[in-house]
Parts: C-alpha cells; structure tokens; sequence
C-alpha cells in the first residue's frame, strides 16, 4: 500500500532528522543500517532506503561504500540569526534606484549564477505538461486566446485560483478575484485603489524593494514597521506606531518575507487583522511565498482572518509555476470596484491565452501535485546551501532560517560593502543582491540576500566557495 | 506577370471608383462591360472581373444578372462630417466612470453586437499562423517561456518592431524600444515618465476615454485642444493655449484617431513636432492605428520628425494582429531610462511565450502580408457600413470619414442622449459607445462612436437597422 509505505517512510525520515538537529547523533557518528531499522520495525527495507536516501539529499548524512550511513551535518556550525534594525547606511555615492537597475539589467542573462534572483530554478518547473496545457487551450480557446479576455480575467481560471484559497481557509467565489499582470500590479493597483499621494503606508524594513519603489513611484511614504526575523511584524511596535502617526494602509508579506524569511504566526496574524479593522485600515497581503512552505502545513492568511473586506489579498505563480507568464491575482475585499477599474486603466486585461493555459492545468489536479514535489526539492536546496554558506564563508556570520520561499538573509561582518562586494562578485559572474536594496535609504550595507532557488550543482558550490573567499578577502585587506 | 496584372486591376478599380464619388457615373448608371473594358484597354478580361469584384465588395457597384454592372452608391446620400467642438452636457446623473463600467463590463461576451469596440473582427486575425508560431517559440524558446523575460522585452521581437519603424522613416535599434503590456501600459509609463501630480496635460477632445482616466488616476490634469475632425489638432489654435498655459506634455493620437478619425497631415506633425522641440514639451504620441490606413501610403508620425528625442511613440499589436497577446511597445527617445525603471516598479516584465511568438511572426514577413488583406478589408467594410448607416439613420445625422482604423464618429440629432440610446439598443443586444465617455466631463451627448471592426454580416446589417430605428423613434417621442 503505497500510502502506508509513504507515510513510514516520511515517519522515519523525519525521526532521523530530529535526532541529528538535535544533536543525539553527531557529526560522524554512524547511523542504524538499512537492514537493522528494517528488522527492528517490521517495515520494507525499500522504505528504510527511501527515508536515507532523503535525508542524504538534505545533506543531513552520507552514505560510505561497504560502510553504511553516517551523519555530515553540524548542527552547531549553523551561524546565527541577522539581527533586527537598520545600521546607518554608509558611503551613499549609488542611488538604490540605481543599484537595483544595474543588478536586474538582465533578468534573462544565463552566464551568471543568479543568487540574485528570489526565483526557482526553470528546471525545477513543469515545463512540458504546462506546454500540453497551452496546446489544449489554442485548440480549445474560441480564436485561440487572439481576443481580449475580460478585465477580470478568464472565469474557469478565477474558479480554479477560488479553489487554491481552500488551503488556508478562504471561501470566495470567482467573482471576488480579479487576475493582474503578476503580483506586482496587484500590489500597484491595491495600492492606488486604497490611498492618495501623500498617504502613510506602513512597510516591512528591510523589504522587497519593489514594494518601497512602488509606494514611492505613487507618491506616498513609507513608515517602516520593527520586524522580527523569525516572527516577523511586531504587533506592539506597531500599535505604538498607529496610535501616533496617520497609517492610511499597510502592505506586509507575512508568509516567508522576502528578504528576512519571516513567517508570522497565525495568531499574530489574526490579532493585526483586529487591530486595523478597528482602526479601519486596509492591509495589502502580498502572499506570493505561502505556498512555499518546509513544514507539514500552509499558513494560513491575514485574508483568513478577513470579516470586513479590508484585507487585499495579492498572490502569483511567477514564484511557483512560470514565471514568465505574468499572472498574479488579488482578492480585494469591498475595494474590488476599484481595483477592477483601475485595471482597466492600467492594462486593459491580461494575456488571454496564458490564463486559458494555466485554468487547464490546475484543473487538471496539475498544480497541487508540481508543488508537493517542488516544497521538498526547496527545502532541500535551502538546507544545503546553509550548510556550504557556514563552511566557506568566515565565522561570524548570522544567516536567517526561513520555512519557506528561496532566500536567505544573510548579516556580514561590518567591514562588508554589500554593493561593493556584488560588483567584485559579477567579475566572476556571480550576481547577489546587496542589502542596501532592501531599503529606501541603503541600509543594510553589510546585508546580502542569497537566492536558493537554483539547483545545488557543483557549479553552485563553486560559486559560493569563490563569494566566501570574496568575504575573506575583503575584511583581510580593510 | 501577376504584380503587373495587380497594378492594372488597382489602376481600373480607382479609376472608377473615383468617377463614382465624384458623380460622373452616378447611382443606377451602367458602366462599361468587362468585355468593352478589357478591349478598350488592352489588358485581360480577368483582371476587369478583379477590378469590378473588389468595386462591388466596397458596395459601390452591383451585378444584375444578364446585364451587367451598375452604379449603387450615392455620394450625395453621404452624411455631413460632424461638427467640431464640445457641446454642453445635459442630465449627468451617471458619472463617465460608470458609463465606461458597464458598457466594458464584459468584454468578451460573444452574444451582443459589439460596436462599441475600436477592434477587428477575430475571424480577420491570422490565427493559424500565430498558434503555429506559438507552437515553434514553445519548442526552440529555452524553457518554453516559463522564466522571465527581460523587463525591456524580447529581443528578437524588439528587432522586428524596429523594422516595423523603418515604414514611417524610422531608424532605431532594438535598445531603443521597450515592450509592454500593450498601447495602454505604453501611455501610462510614457506620462508617468514625464510628469508631475498636477501637471497640465494637452489632449485631443474627444478622446479615447482610456488617455483622459489615465491622466486623471495619475492625478494629473488635461486641457483638451480643438481638434479638426479630418486633419486633428488645430495648430494655431494649440500655438495659443502653449502661450498661456503651463503645458508640460502633450498626448495626441495624430493618425485616425480615436473617435474622430482624424489623421494630422504629415507637414502639420512636423510643425507640432518644432513647436514642442522649441519649448522643452514632450510629446507622447499613441500611434496604434497608424498600421491601419485605406489610402496608398502609411501616414508618418511625429516620430518621424523627432530630432531631440522629445517624442515618445506608443504603439501595439493588440489592433492588428492579436488583441489578447496585450504586445505593446514604446520608443521613449531620451526618456527611456526612466521608462525602462517604471516598467519593471509596475509590471516588472512582459509575458514572454506570447513576445517569442510574435517575434517568429514577425521575422517570417508574415504581419506585412496580413496587413495587407487586412487593411483592403477593413477599408471595403467602412464603406459598406457608411452606406448602410445612411440608408437606415434619419437624415441631418452627421459621420466622420476616416481613411484608417476602426470606428465612426456619428452626430445624431439633438434630441438624442447616447447613453440612453446605449441602454435603449442594448435591449436588443446591441453595443454602442455613446459620446459621453470621449470627454471627462460627459460632453457629447448626441454622438455615438460606432466601430465598423466587425465582419458585415446580414445580422450587421439588422442590428444597424434597428439602432437606425431606435433613434427614430426616439426624435419621434421626444
């Protein structure tokens, strides 16, 4: 019974994985045979093999010829967290605008190692059976998706994106949701819908920096929010902060942020659903991660929490499916008139023929099964890159531990140039993205976010030994 | 030698169709046999047949069985061109924002008559072509266009569409361009780019309601300028308005303009183009219809003119070849920096499946060849329902004579409210835009723009009947 077998194995694996982060088996030390846990738990050797071969993937042990399995992992050797705030920025001479136009110049370039990139590997995406969906939609679409599709977007693909919502509790029609030129224009149109120039929208520090040039680009301002690495948004901060300034909207990414991995609590998220629906203060929800989840369960949304249609709920594929076909979604509560307006103002409506494509494929149960898949090769990836980044890079360093998403926050020692050290980098084709990014005003200057969205290849290893020797060598010659 | 027998049927069929229009034949007169004409000349009866086939296609002349051609059209029935000018507007109890909702709610409901739209016929469009391009980026594309593409756009496709340039004496590199999400995308970064929150901007009055609530969710400000319903903007009189109003760019459509059908002559672009150079003003000029012209020669545009770099051309593909591709492009001259910036803040980057396979239409010399038939029909089907308008709409009404495009711009008596109408003919599932919506402050309230995109079908020809019947009715109980 394969169900039986999957759920055994998983019981095992993850057993295993606890008592090495757990320090009961150590670096070294050799772990039960194959036939041994077999035998001890009356289960298929194949089983057995299937939980090793697993935690070998994660990197957690390693198999040695006619030796059996031992443990490689050090859970000690894991540096520590970032730490919180914003260090004075340093040495301002390049505008953030204009670091952030020299590192995505090229998003197609494919002679770099992108670790610059919060995107996964295209490998690691359905390319052919998204390619079987698209020829069923040029047969099936009437004109073959040549028309414009409505504003809105295509229906059967707004009934499947209702459907996704189940997962962490959301029950809406497809008359709710209104699809956009991925999460970007989400952001942008919920934005525009619920402020005016001039407006207060409370912000994440450090964040996406297409969130803070979107806020500036409308002409409002930024108020940033302490956030806690781990937990993210801090609710008490953050109340303080409403009962003194004029917060007209909010804009957070409470599942797996990006750049700190933060992913807020469930709790936490209903209490900030309370506290601004008493204040009457619409919250953008930029959710693109939360299907990108390590753990045994999605989290849930602030949408979840929702009674009053004040939460704007924005999402994508780009980060879980094709990138390159731009659809997002937002679910925007009692400001959907608006938003479907401006819309039209914007960008009329969407490419018809991506959408008819990506409606086929999640009908067809496509899209649940990709991810499943795609979780476990992410969780892995996340865990081998933590371990070659705490053994070529110097101590010291702090790394943040996300359960989710593609990146990695990591805090250099203060001698570090975070833009410098990406131009030195680039020499060796290797493009990161430096802290000062993440802010409006540079900070983080001895911050990188490293993307793990890239298949561990030797290729990467390489690269990141070479970022680490970077490190090295700059704090010895400053 | 088929180009020459082509020469000798067009040189024929213009011969004659101009002594229609100008009388010398006139309604119900024979014309010459095919036989004494094809003597007469010296050239194949077959190539008569073609000249008096694509006359009759126009509605100009008609067969009768056994006795030959006859003239069928009446110049004289033609109506007068509307009248400039903005008159006042009456009973504004439904804002133009609402208006354009609910007349574009749907915009691919397949069981109205939808003359309301400014686009083609979907039949018109080469749609086998353009899967089996699909079908071909999808194969040769790395990754089948999942990942992203570059936030400045394909760039096979940008070398196409500067080629396309080459047809109105352009000469650019594909650096120059950046594709969009479509012509809307296009205006929206272009006046982004180039203004300021209340900043005056000069349009054309009417206008496309998508360049006035663009302006407006900007939060900018739009001062309309006379606009001559043959040769567009008033030049001496826009020369006055720059005198005394702080103008600080400009947004024309100067070829067949949306809704007047308008194309400024090419000395007049000059003259704008010098005009704005001399005073620092940009100019954004949307030329989506430019492609679309019935005469011999494409229009230039003001780009053509463009030494300094001040004119920032829009245009796209969604017209022509493929409305639901949304493929827009602009060519921003010195502005393209921040052009480029503003792309990514918004949409961060173009779908990119539909951009390959439009640049493997493209380089295959396919769109010139669409364009083409395209342009013939478009140009025949303006004729038909300008004779059909006539016949069926009361006397006195007053329609544009665009040589390009789409659409007519109809002045109806004064007793008619055009959004009343628009409910009115929606009863019988028919689609107009009233004239309400081409102006923020809902003038033009006894015009209508009719789109004659669709293919002339006998259900064409009774849902025009009826709209003639309803305004009749109207003037009758009013």
């Amino acid at each position: 019974m394969p169900a039986n077998s999957d759920f055994l194995y998983h019981q095992i694996a993850d057993q295993i994985e606890k008592l090495i982060l757990d320090s009961v088996y150590k670096l070294g030390d050799k772990i039960p045979s194959v036939r041994q846990m077999s035998s001890e738990r009356g289960i298929s050797p194949s089983s057995v093999f299937q939980a090793y071969y697993h935690l070998e993937a994660k990197g957690l042990i390693e198999a040695r010829p006619k030796s059996g399995y031992y443990v490689s992992y050090n859970p000690r050797k894991t540096p520590a967290l970032p730490r919180m705030g914003a260090p004075i920025a340093r040495g301002r001479f390049v505008s953030v605008e204009d670091m952030i136009s020299e590192i995505y110049h090229d998003l197609a370039d494919p002679h770099v190692t992108r670790f610059s990139l919060a995107a996964p590997s295209i490998e690691l995406l359905p390319a052919a059976k998204l390619n079987k969906a698209m020829m069923q939609a040029m047969r099936s679409h009437p004109f073959s998706g040549l028309s414009y599709e409505d504003t809105h977007g295509n229906k059967a693909l707004r009934k499947q994106l209702a459907r996704l919502a189940i997962n962490w509790k959301g029950a809406f029609s497809e008359d709710e949701i209104i699809v956009t030129a991925g999460c970007m224009e989400a952001l942008n149109l919920c934005l525009r819908a619920v402020t005016q120039p001039g407006d207060l929208v409370a912000i994440e520090c450090p964040t996406y920096f297409g969130i803070f040039q979107a806020i500036q680009n409308l002409g409002l301002r930024a108020i940033a929010v302490p956030t806690n690495p781990l937990t993210g948004v801090d609710l008490s901060a953050f109340e303080k902060i409403l009962e003194k300034q004029p917060v007209k909207a909010c804009l957070f990414v409470p599942n797996f942020n990006n750049p700190l991995g933060s992913c807020m609590p469930d709790e936490n998220k209903e209490k900030l659903v309370k506290m601004l629906a008493k204040r009457g203060i619409p919250l953008i929800e930029d959710d693109i991660y939360g299907d990108l989840y390590f753990g045994k369960k999605r989290p849930l949304t602030c949408k979840s929490f929702d009674k009053d249609g004040m939460v704007l709920y924005c999402s994508s594929l780009s980060k879980s499916l094709a990138p390159g076909y731009r659809i997002g979604w937002c679910i925007p509560g009692k400001f959907y008139d608006q938003i479907n307006r401006l819309k039209m103002v914007w960008t009329v409506t969407g490419t018809t023929i991506t959408q008819a494509a990506v409606a086929i494929f999640l009908e067809n149960g496509r899209y649940e099964h990709h991810l499943r898949q795609f979780r476990k090769v992410l969780h892995t990836q996340s865990m081998r890159y933590a371990q070659e980044i705490a053994a070529v890079f110097p101590p010291g360093i702090r790394i943040s531990r996300p359960d989710g998403g593609f990146v990695f926050w990591i805090e250099l020692p203060q001698g570090i140039d975070a833009f410098q050290l990406y131009q030195d980098a680039m020499k060796y084709g290797i493009s990161i993205a430096p802290g000062q990014i993440f802010s409006a005003d540079a900070h983080y200057s001895h911050y990188i976010r490293l993307g793990f969205g890239q298949t561990f290849t030797p290729q990467i290893k390489d690269s990141l030994m070479k970022l680490g020797k970077l490190v090295i060598n700059t704090l010895k010659s400053s």
